[in-house]
């Protein structure tokens, strides 16, 4: 990795427009649907008082694999996604447009053959009326690239969950087909449809794409602590741990804790720990 | 309804531009991906290598419901699918652009409160080739505008299907957001999303769209007579005698004749023939 030009990196501002069968979709790609007499449900994914799945955010004007740009020299066949987080400042329009500027906040080296953190921010607008919609972040791992040094500010792990029981479960199960109806939301990585590419990254099948456990982890909340009402959702933050393979039974398990509610994500047919450390804020 | 202004309608031709992600998305429409590893649902799925399955045609290039226009005076809100067919000419590019082209082929009165069956044509192109795609006929059964006369070529009813035992079957079983996955294809009708205007037609729940039906029909005709090779089916003919619910299955029931394969389409768990007297012509 050459730091400097990772310092120097200026990433173009990206327009994106979006229709109401984009926001539909979207949602049907987090398994929305599945109840589809619930009007918890039907008001994701049918245009009539449709609303926007929060998470939304994080597909909108994404700024595309740039890690892979030659001249910042980044190991990126050894790049993970490691962390999400999104806060939401203004309700979604179900069809417009926005526009999306990035900037890396900094690198946590975790010393030689350790790798290094890299956190990165996309801010949104409403490109119609220059509104700002959601701050999201994400910390990509960087598995080949560590001992070269650190900047910017080192950002604060997330605290583990409490060692206790939850205080409320839900399971939610995904499709054998839900990481092929999610790809068309933008996320075109072969991992997830091509059982020969899934084969050669050393899984038995396509796997789950990390941001649709983080859309279905949305859904969990909404349905669980929100009475239904996405607009409730302000933040959330997930650290990713393992995969999901499509057509598993994700369960969700919450720690109402004093500040904050916590969370992890498991699969049920394995018993691993999908998302970790997660946390999300709720108004009203 | 006003014959004259019927037999001087002039439908404008319509261009529809369509992207790999519409082919795909009208595969998962049909249930496509419930086997993501089988390579004979992944080539309707998966951007390489990529086929379209035939019945596509059908809705690209639709010309809209034109039966409310007010000129034309029919009792729209009386109006069925009755019958579709398609033959196709040439192998669908996977993305592109194509023209449809429209004509009324006739009218044939059923008598005074009996209704009247109409039977329309889209011929479609390839709009940078020019070349003839698929001929795409359909029939509406105008259930409130019989015994008014007449006009046109009378279309042949189809034959009813042998009275023995099918030689083959086939069960394909629908998702409950399956007419939801299928609308974003084009057809919006909110009969096959909104639990409300589905009750305000006579339905417990929203329905199946007849022409999502019609191409899970070719799901069931590719696998189990076309080795998986959708290029092999050249024209297909179904008549919709009753929908399917989202969720249910639907037993295909194939009768080899020595012209031609015949089948109708039951759901199992109501024992309702859902497609009837429907026919397909298959090379290689």
């Amino acid at each position: 990795m050459i730091i400097e030009n990772l310092k120097a990196l200026a990433l173009p501002s990206v327009s994106q427009p979006y229709e109401v069968r984009d926001t539909i979709l979207y949602a049907l790609g987090l398994g929305y649907g599945s109840n589809p007499l619930e009007p918890g449900e039907l008001q994701f994914i049918y245009e009539k008082n449709l609303k926007v799945v929060p998470s939304l955010c994080v597909v909108l004007s994404h700024p595309g694999f740039w890690v892979q740009r030659p001249e910042l020299g980044i190991d990126w066949v050894k790049v993970l996604h490691a962390e999400q987080a999104f806060e939401i400042h203004a309700p979604f329009p179900v069809s417009g447009a926005t526009r999306g500027e990035y900037s890396i906040l900094g690198l946590e080296d975790k010393g030689p053959g350790k790798g290094a953190l890299l956190h990165q921010q996309k801010i949104l607008y409403d490109e119609s009326t220059g509104h700002r919609l959601a701050t999201v972040r994400s910390t990509l791992f960087l598995r080949g690239d560590g001992g070269l040094g650190g900047y910017g500010q080192p950002v604060a792990p997330p605290l583990p969950l409490p060692d206790r029981a939850p205080d409320r479960t839900v399971e939610i199960p995904t499709l054998p087909q839900q990481a092929l109806i999610y790809r068309l939301s933008g996320d075109w990585n072969p991992l997830h449809a091509d059982p020969a590419i899934a084969a050669a990254a050393g899984f038995q099948r396509p796997i789950l794409q990390g941001l649709c456990t983080n859309g279905i982890a949305c859904r969990a909340v909404i349905q669980a602590y929100c009475g239904h009402q996405p607009e409730r959702l302000r933040s959330m933050f997930v650290r990713f741990s393992s995969p999901v393979l499509p057509g598993e039974t994700i369960r969700f398990e919450f720690f109402e804790e004093a500040e904050t509610l916590r969370f992890r994500a498991r699969v049920v047919e394995r018993d691993v720990v999908v998302l970790d450390r997660a946390s999300v804020a709720i108004t009203g």
